[in-house]
């Protein structure tokens, strides 16, 4: 007998609340009825959002949400510059080049962050980029980057920054308006608490005034179609009827948590996990601007990662992530985003305590733990 | 936000598998469809009772079958022998009483198991005496009680043993056609993983014996009637379709897990309870012959036990279970049965950690937790 824990950076656990809302009958969705569940989820999108745009909601995985902004934004050889610092900042690259746009790419070494410094100067060796294309929190390697300063740098300039918020909104105060963030992208599987299957996309004004220009081929992801669609509370094509009714249920959990709890409890349940993993001695991948989406962790020499990785996941029943390409074998990864509280951060460094402990690896056990329920009793009032 | 843990001595948590089970369109229970489930269940349930005699299934909590076993084999003025350790011990003397029945009260000090000496003396002082009715495992004080050498004297007398094995079916081994035990009773929260409302009761043949002569007032328990309908798969009143729906399952994965292995994963998770909180520095309530069910933990003298379960409860999530009667406000005990793995072990050793801290105690953080861990370790073949 083995219970599942789900512990990578998405999908994440879905509350039972949030599955008994999918588990209702399927509506039609060209009704009042479903209309009424659109707009409520809607509305509640752009409180999470932090804006006064309109969040759009795609029937895809995050990454169609990415396409759509690069072919609904830009035309065929305009010039971007792409923050490449892991998985889905090379990602932005991919999409951009295969829809014929010239990009700049910024390599950053994997774990660290982006200088601004760097960014400036590259759109001013380039004056006619046409925007930044960045994540906010660039899940493959656990890192935040300086989205509020890289916003900055498109303010005074015919330019608009993009943002990959997939494991960003929701988790950390990330606020569109007020930061001048353009376009701002996120997946349902990650802080919304739902299954894959959804998008959200949310464009500033000046990223509208983009799209009235951008050249790129586009039928499915055609944004001022599903703008339009929006104002009368349906989309263009089916909907995902049962994901968005889960959708409206997790957004009021959210609302009814406070978004400023529900960063505070990320912040707290982040530190917990980078805490614990260097009581017990461990290197963190992004020691100098973490995620508050995953933790990161470089394993002892002499332990296999991807065994360990997959031996967690199937003996001892706790999923967390291994590392991608060039970090293969070599990191695991702790998410702590969505529907987590203080026992999955125990569950997940205890998991660890014992998994290194099973592969011969010399472990303090219960440091990391103590270390982990230090900072995790912060959430708790005294009795 | 607060996920919770059902961590008490029943109801215990409900697989997800059983749950979809359950949830499936109600059917009417006199239908071949019905049936089919229904013997599949009667015939699980005779392996987990280790019997070749019918177990009858019961819409009933566990007191609802222990009457039934009162009612079913004796007659008003029967002498019978009642261990009295804890509440559920009170509990078959106030119904033998109820019916009329003379009790000798044999009171075990809470916290202890019986000495089958005393039970001998008093069977020896009381020749006529027809039963013994006592606990497998006395829930409210945490204790297991020498069932086996219990039934050894009743053998050669006309008398038989009844147990209450409500949490010990399932938990621990006690083989009921092996060991001679003539009433064997257990209850669907407890290690059958469904939710409360079935009760479990099966009779050795010289129990039936006893049954054809007992004159105690009874309907809707007529164990004889439920005998006769079990034949013809089916009950004789209206059966709680659902959750025998999800007994079906629920025996299925005892089945899958193996007897064996079920009963090793409760003494693995028993003995971390202990072991963890005796590194704490904490007093066992049943330190010489503890339940495989759940662990009494006596709380420091300056922490009010009835405010340390509600918190550990209200704020934290976890619902370990307080003390009854005496016991109340004194101690708090942890659940171990049922579906339960090692991180609901560290859950509820990381919670009474950070709850004890939080009431002032000066808790030596991760220690019970290291302790718990180094036991667990135990159910994983190293890689």
């Amino acid at each position: 007998m083995r219970k599942d824990y789900l512990l990578a950076p998405g999908p994440t656990p879905v509350p039972s609340r949030v599955l008994l809302a999918m588990a209702q009958p399927v509506i039609h969705h060209r009704t009042p009825q479903f209309s009424k569940v659109f707009e409520e989820a809607a509305t509640l999108l752009k409180h999470v959002f932090q804006t006064e745009e309109d969040v759009l909601i795609l029937a895809s995985s995050g990454t169609g949400a990415m396409e759509s902004a690069v072919t609904n934004l830009f035309s065929p050889g305009d010039e971007v510059v792409v923050v490449n610092s892991g998985k889905f900042g090379e990602r932005w690259g991919q999409i951009a080049e295969s829809y014929g746009l010239k990009v700049h790419w910024i390599n950053v070494e994997w774990g660290r962050a982006v200088d601004p410094a760097v960014v400036k100067e590259v759109m001013d060796n380039n004056p006619d980029t046409k925007g930044i294309l960045c994540q906010a929190s660039e899940t493959s390697t656990t890192v935040q980057h300086p989205v509020r300063e890289l916003a900055q740098l498109t303010k005074d300039h015919d330019a608009i920054i993009v943002v990959d918020g997939i494991t960003a909104v929701g988790v950390m105060d990330i606020p569109m308006d007020e930061w001048g963030i353009d376009v701002l992208v996120s997946g349902s599987q990650k802080a919304f608490m739902l299954p894959p299957g959804l998008a959200f996309i949310a464009l500033s004004k000046k990223a509208w005034e983009f799209a009235e220009r951008a050249g790129c081929p586009r039928y499915y992801f055609d944004l001022k179609k599903e703008r339009k669609n929006l104002a009368k509370q349906t989309t263009a094509y089916t909907p995902a009827v049962s994901l968005i009714t889960g959708l409206r249920e997790a957004l009021l959990m959210i609302k009814e948590e406070g978004l400023e709890n529900v960063f505070k409890r990320h912040e707290v349940l982040a530190r917990a996990a980078r805490q614990s993993m260097k009581a017990l001695g461990l290197k963190l991948l992004a020691p100098e601007s973490p995620s508050l989406a995953a933790t990161g962790v470089y394993l002892p020499e002499e332990v296999d990662g991807a065994k360990f990785v997959k031996y967690l996941r199937d003996t001892m029943g706790v999923t967390v992530a291994g590392g991608q390409d060039k970090l293969k074998g070599k990191i695991f990864r702790i998410a702590h985003l969505g529907y987590i509280d203080t026992f999955d951060m125990i569950t997940a460094v205890s998991a660890v305590e014992m998994g290194l402990s099973l592969f011969g690896y010399n472990v303090d056990m219960g440091r990391g733990v103590a270390e982990a329920e230090r900072i995790l009793l912060e959430r708790y009032k005294k009795p």
